[in-house]
This record gives C-alpha cells, sequence and structure tokens, in this order.
C-alpha cells in the first residue's frame, strides 16, 4: 500500500526506551503500528535502549531490546520517546539526551508520550514549539523550559516535526494520527476498531486532571475570600460580596486575586465551582439541576456550558465517564 | 490501605503470557495495577509462562517473565489470561490450557482480556457462564463453544469469579472495575486519570466492530431482494415491496430470510441501513439530516434511535468518535 506521502516500501518505528520507563507508553505506539500492518500498513519496529540490553520499565516489567542507540542507522519514519516517572532524574542523563538528538535528526517524525515530552524539551527540540504532556506536568513543563509554548488541555499536539500527546494512554491516539497521515483515516479506523478505542476522544485532557489545590496566600483578607468560596461555591461570591467579605474595596480585591491567585475572582470562583460540581457528578446521584443549584451555576444550562467550555463534554457525560467502572455490583 | 473485602495485605496479580501473546492485552491490565499502587493499592504482579523464559508477543516485542507456571505458588487475587491473533492454535496447547487451569484453581478472581476467552472457555472455566471477547471473534466463541453464553455488545462481562473482556484495550476496563471492587471508586478514578482512560466507556463494543458481510444465499429470489437492500438501502424495503421483486408471497419472504440469513426481513433491512449510515458518518460530512434520508431511515430522529439502540450512541457521538482523528491536517 502506498502512503499518503507517496512512499511504497517500510516505514522505520524506532522506539527509544530507557530504565525506569513507562510501559503503556512504549506498548501503546507498538500496538497500534503493528495493528496497522493487518490491515496495509508497513512499519517495521525496532526498540532501542543505551546499551541495547534489556530494560526494566516503572511498573517492574522487563522489555527486550533490538539494538543499541548508537547502532542503529538508517533514516527513521517515526521516532518514539516515551516518558517515566523519573523524568526529574531522566533529564540530567546526558547521554539520553544524546541519543534523543541523534535519533531525531534522523528521524522524519518525532513523537513524545506522556512525560517523554521533558526529555524532548530538555534535548532542546520543543524550544519556541507548542507541545503538551500528561496533565500533571503541563504546569511544571512550562516552568522548567519557557521556550515552550504548553497547551494544557490537548490530547496530542503537533508542531512541524515534532508531536507530543498527553498522559500513557494518549500515546496510542498521537499514534493512529500517524497511521492516519500515513495511510488514511480508513486504515486508521481499523486500527481503532481493532484495539477498540475512539479514533478521537470526546473532550480535552482537562477532563482527567485532578482537583487544582487552593492557593496559598498569607494575607489574611485574601485569605477569608477563598475560604468562603471553598466552604461553599454555591453562594454568592460576586465581587461585591467579596469585598464586603474582607473589608477591602471590590477593585482591591481583583488585585489581591491577580496578584497573588493568577486569576480574575470570577474565573476563580468559576473553576471552583466546576470542581465542585465535578465531585458531585463523580461521587453521587444527584439530578443535575440540584449539581447546578449546590454548586452556584444555578441553572442546568448555566453548568452544561461550563462543562462544554472547560471541559469539552457535557456533565451527563461526563458523569458517564467517571462515576463509576459499571461494575461494581455486578463484580460484589 | 484495607480493600473493600476487608484484606489488609498485599494483593497478588498474576499474568500467563505466552509467545504470540498481544502485547497490549498484557500491558493494559499491568499498568492499571502498577497505579492503582500510587493511589493507595498495593497490588504484587508477576508474569509467569510455560517454562519460566521471556516470550515474544505478536507485535514482536519481548516480555521478561517472572516465573514458571508450575513453580509459581500460593493464593492469587487475580489471575490474568490475555489473548493473542493465533488463539486458535492456543486452545490446542493441552499444557497451556492445564496451566490455566491451575492457576484458576488458585485464584480468587480469573480474568480474560481479548481473545484469552477462547482459552478459559478451553479449559472448561466458561461452561454455563456469560461472556465476550473481542468483537470479531464473538460469533466464534458462541459457535465453538455452545455451553458459553455469549455477550457480543459487553465491554466486559462478570460472571460468578470470572471476568472476560472485549477486545484489547478493554482489559484497561476491566482491569479499573477491578480496582474499583478492591479499593472503591476514588482509587479507581485516580487511576482512569493518571492513565488518561475514562472509568466507562460511552456505548458497547458493536461501535467498534465492522461492517457485516452480505449473507450468502442459491436462492435467486432472496438474492435479489438481498442486492437490492445492498444497492440502495434508502429505498422501499417494506415486506410487500420485497414480495413484488421476488414474485413470491411476503410469508415466504420471511421464510427465507429466517431459514438463509437468520434474521426477520426487518431486522436485516433496519441492519444494512445502521451500517450505510456509519459509513456515511465515518467518511463524510453529510448532515445527519441528509443521512437519515439516504439510508431510509427518514428523519434524524429514526437515526438516532437506531444508534443509541444497536451502538450506545447518538449518530453525533458516533461520528465525533470515528471519522477522523482530528490531526490529518494539523500533521500534513
Amino acid at each position: 500500500m502506498t502512503t499518503r506521502q507517496g512512499r511504497t516500501g517500510s516505514l522505520h518505528v524506532t522506539v527509544l526506551v530507557f530504565p525506569g520507563v513507562r510501559l503503556l507508553d512504549v506498548t501503546g505506539p507498538i500496538e497500534v503500528f503493528t495493528s496497522a500492518n493487518e490491515f496495509g500498513g508497513h512499519y517495521v519496529l525496532s526498540l532501542v535502549s543505551a546499551d541495547g540490553g534489556e530494560v526494566t520499565t516503572a511498573s517492574g516489567t522487563r522489555l527486550g531490546v533490538d539494538t543499541a542507540a548508537d547502532e542503529a542507522h538508517g533514516p527513521i519514519d517515526v521516532l518514539v520517546v516515551p516518558g517515566g516517572p523519573a523524568w526529574d532524574r531522566l533529564v540530567k542523563d546526558d547521554e539520553l539526551l544524546d541519543h534523543v538528538r541523534t535519533l531525531h535528526a534522523r528521524s522524519r517524525r518525532t513523537a513524545s508520550v506522556c512525560t517523554g515530552a521533558f526529555l524532548l524539551a530538555a534535548a532542546g527540540l520543543l524550544d519556541g514549539r507548542r507541545a503538551t504532556t500528561h496533565w500533571r506536568n503541563t504546569r511544571e513543563l512550562g516552568l522548567r523550559y519557557p521556550a515552550v509554548q504548553v497547551e494544557p488541555d490537548a490530547i496530542f499536539v503537533q508542531d512541524g516535526t515534532v508531536v507530543t500527546s498527553a498522559g500513557v494512554s494518549a500515546g496510542i491516539d498521537l499514534s493512529l494520527a500517524l497511521v492516519e497521515e500515513d495511510y488514511g483515516g480508513e486504515v486508521a479506523r481499523s486500527v481503532a476498531k481493532d484495539l477498540v478505542v475512539f479514533m478521537q476522544r470526546p473532550g480535552g485532557q482537562s477532563q482527567f486532571s485532578a482537583r487544582t489545590r487552593p492557593p496559598h496566600t498569607r494575607r489574611d483578607s485574601l485569605r477569608r475570600v477563598l475560604d468562603a468560596v471553598a466552604a461553599d461555591p454555591g453562594a454568592d461570591h460576586t465581587l461585591s460580596a467579596m469585598a464586603r467579605r474582607a473589608s477591602i474595596s471590590p477593585r482591591h480585591v481583583t488585585r489581591l486575586f491577580c496578584d497573588e491567585v493568577g486569576l480574575t475572582p470570577a474565573r476563580y470562583v468559576e473553576q471552583v465551582r466546576l470542581e465542585a460540581a465535578v465531585a458531585l457528578l463523580e461521587g453521587g446521584d444527584d439530578p443535575l439541576a440540584a449539581v447546578a443549584r449546590r454548586t452556584g451555576f444555578g441553572s442546568p444550562e448555566s453548568l452544561r456550558r461550563a462543562f462544554v467550555r472547560h471541559l469539552g463534554v457535557t456533565p451527563g457525560a461526563y458523569r458517564a465517564g467517571f462515576r463509576t467502572t459499571g461494575a461494581v455490583h455486578a463484580l460484589s
């Protein structure tokens, strides 16, 4: 089968692995490219490590390796750089970063999975590019590498020849996109159905992120306001109500928020209300109208608009996706 | 953390692997249980094979193994039996089936992923139970093992101490359900968010299945009717229209369908129309009203009802999930 780029031969996929690599970051993409071969694709896969020896993944499972990184030669069509929980240590491993750079130089496209984005960033490959990583680490990526334009909600982001993906299973989504680019939608769709995954997920990765922690502040007036919002997100938290509570002017409230929280008072209140609604939807059976009322959204329609704007899905779809696996009663 | 079953120590997860095992069938569950340990779970994982040696998976990736199956001892909390593309050969491997039976006898729960259900069935563990497998193989499972009550649309099915899951990635869903059973919804939810997967997917596995092939028949009259439905699913295919087309009585049409197709004429026509709608939604940009009209559903509302009834999702959600990865233009 000829690729959309007009290629007829094999496409070479190289996965760079290392001790402590996250297992599913590696095996999700491998399964996608292998499955594509059942539907007309011609991917040839190889795993490379620094010394060519097998690696023990973060889960303890050991993966066989085909070649040492500096013994691998020839052009690469897709270089996959997975992540691992110890990314913090990995970005100081100069030998590993050298391998990333050398392999990238031979690659038509370089793709990171999860915290693999930190390896690309540390190797200088994300400077000036848009990129994403696991939702838990998007903030850290931007702080450490200010030249990277982080997209915190994306499942994957392509910028030129570099593609970065969100956490763990998003490596499957990213690989499907590369298959679609190489062999078209019909092949990618066959792979998605073979693996029993969607081609495109409802909503972005924000719906998977955990609660944000309450902001720290030593200003008593701001502290009182933040505590009041946390204690009862559904109460009156207009700017004037906040100002009365803190015994300062509305203008001063706004300034304190911008300086210490980094959000306007209204944005902050909406965020806390959204998180309260998320918790109620995940944990309980309250009707949407009750959730909307208790969390200060007022109407189900306002709740719906906030969910779609921030999470890309409706409250009902969110509840269906996250309340339970649906098996608790059946299983016990 | 104490489990919901009142256990305080470690829970032992044993994954049985073999040459030709499907990589993601194995690594999906491992990643779920390992991730649960980050959120309070206490799973101890081991991979066992017939001889204790590493195995080469169907994708070519080699997995390290901890123990030979008959050297592993002690109680097991979850036995995971993955599948592989050569399940047809595996069900004749008496040594492997013996290991399945012996390990199952020591297990509190036994879980198959994908075509692993064939191994459980061949070992006699699914007799009289409800079960599922990859959508491509549900029919074959029922034909080979008539004592198994196959549920073709399920993502996973629990019956007593045995849980079977749909294709490949459904092993993740199944494992999340076991984590929820062991440690509750909050831990399972943390794992789902860590892996960036849903706790519960929208709809069943039918939405991932590929087109069914047109039924074979040597009756010319029935052949003419089937061809007419395939050629234009949106045309008039009432029983009387079919009878006119085949020059036989409506009653005879019904009898031919039941004998040779195994469905009533109306059910068959609805199935072909649904498949035509699926193809239009996957491949094009037609508005839902046009899709409904061209495929004989008439109104978007009839189209919606058929989708929800058979696939568990709306036509819009189906299109969003399967038309494209959303990256074709961005990537090229």
